[in-house]
């Protein structure tokens, strides 16, 4: 298997990818690495089997424009990107700006025949132990018609099907209501062609505050729509971790409290922190292309290598391919 | 002040009203109260001044389609609404179906004019102390145009005014990033409105993850990613909420622990409660029309007649009849 790394994506850089390579790297005997970073890469790295170091002499800004991006040719991201295409890689993955991998992926990769826009997928907690479900579109659109709704729906089902052995994942269309006519107009004509889709198995539309109860597997949204969902989900639950945190802190014995408690609060802050279930994935690029958090540790991010090998693993790019419906065919099971 | 009151709305009904009621008449001693309710509310409610018995036979379900609520005009809800015309009252308020309340507002009361969609307005907490803001619409429409969110802006201006008197409130629209070139297509043109209002102080784009920190006064978006944002708020917080109450459930110093921690624990749930903080209002229809929040208990009804109360006494439905501009004088403008 090969992969590239674009080591300088992120907010840490080196200081998390060098770490999660070598973990990774001692874990999986049929990789080889394409590590793509500046020259302070080449100490960090050197005498590493199953590594290649290409050198790159920029990294993208974090809020790059995509115009800019596709023009920075010496970019650690853009030639990951690259080296991707020519070396036949099996996953890409970077920590660095969003707009740009989507761009560079678009534009240099290519989509699945038949897809018209791709979508972010990313794996979310839920209260119930253990249960995570997935999310598409988080944001890689502005909108979305109800045709591309309806391929996140397809590929999405597949993608939780890969990740935990499940055949037959429930299905839901993100909405502001439970009944079939709520929605929005792109939404009302989505959930007609998800209830006609036999390729999975659909459930309605769900609204915004149930998924976290885990009932929903695969949750399927507009990119405007779902980056609200996401982006209020991460507010609500900083603000409420500070909030707990304040709560323990008034005195001695509320931080007493605090020491006997720590396990618990431990383990509820794990399992909100999204960083520890693994990045998100360019849903219909022609390959797999993986965004890590920004902000990952080095755990997060070989959490990322470690879904990504997953995918690698499972084929799922010839599986999105032989269940992807060209436009004509969707329209007529329509 | 005249007031109608549909007693029988809600999850709690009189077990909720009643009591209310009579706390809200205790403390204001210029109101008069129309309260409609069925024959129970007569022994309930004997003897007490200023305040109206008007029978209603029926209770309109929570989950009602508009089209059935308007043609039961023996509900609770659809007197109270005839109630509120036939003598001109201050305010109507309801815990009953926000979509039977909508449609009986728009098609009875009718809507101030220029406007072309009421929103649903409300308040919400903020981490910092004390600090509030507001949020139209949180899902009144599936959608809305540009000049719509621009009404919001203003009329969500003036409601933000009158209840902190701060005569200069910040407004940004919700999207999916901060810059100025991203939004949803009805969201950029929005903006570019918004930005030319010269009635707000217009602050540009917010992300969903922000709000909650408290620099924002007036959020301003269109129905359908409103829902999502308050229903994600709200799905988010019930679920840390259950989080926590496990952490402190697992042996007998962790419920020891609680104990101690009791008292932040307990501000920290209130400060989240969207209930402690007044119901919505339906900005844009003719007269002050309160929705309080379904599962609403005695206290928050209570803040919800507060609310009301304040608003009858700011006149705030003359100040939006003059602040809103018929619709070629926004476009005059932009």
């Amino acid at each position: 298997m090969k992969i590239v790394i674009d080591m300088m994506g992120g907010d840490y850089g080196l200081k998390t990818t060098v770490p999660s390579l070598k973990e990774f790297i001692s874990k999986h005997k049929d990789v080889f690495i394409y590590a793509i970073g500046d020259s302070s890469l080449v100490n960090e790295m050197k005498d590493m089997e199953r590594v290649k170091i290409v050198l790159s002499k920029t990294v993208l800004r974090m809020d790059i424009d995509p115009m800019s991006a596709l023009r920075d040719n010496e970019s650690s991201l853009m030639i990951a990107v690259k080296t991707f295409i020519d070396e036949k890689c099996d996953f890409i993955i970077s920590a660095g700006s969003t707009g740009a991998l989507l761009s560079a992926s678009v534009m240099k990769i290519k989509r699945i025949p038949g897809i018209t826009r791709p979508g972010l997928i990313s794996i979310f907690p839920s209260y119930k132990d253990n249960k995570r479900f997935v999310c598409c579109d988080l944001g890689a659109n502005n909108a979305n018609t109800a045709e591309e709704l309806n391929q996140f729906a397809t590929m999405g089902s597949l993608f939780y099907s890969f990740l935990y052995d499940n055949n037959n994942p429930k299905v839901y269309l993100l909405s502001n209501g439970t009944e079939e006519e709520k929605g929005s107009v792109v939404g009302k004509d989505a959930f007609q062609l998800m209830k006609a889709n036999k390729k999975i198995q659909f459930c309605g539309n769900m609204e915004a505050r149930d998924p976290l109860f885990g009932e929903c597997d695969v949750l399927v949204t507009d990119g405007f729509s779902g980056n609200i969902f996401l982006k209020t989900m991460e507010g609500t639950a900083k603000v409420m971790g500070k909030m707990m945190k304040d709560a323990f802190s008034r005195n001695i014995f509320t931080k007493l409290s605090y020491l006997v408690c720590k396990k618990g609060i431990k383990s509820m802050k794990e399992k909100m922190d999204y960083k520890n279930v693994g990045g998100a994935m360019l849903l219909g690029v022609n390959g797999i292309v993986l965004k890590a958090h920004g902000a990952s540790d080095t755990q997060a991010f070989t959490h990322s290598l470690d879904l990504g090998y997953l995918l690698a693993k499972k084929d799922i790019i010839t599986k999105f391919k032989e269940n992807i419906s060209a436009k004509w065919e969707a329209l007529k099971n329509f």
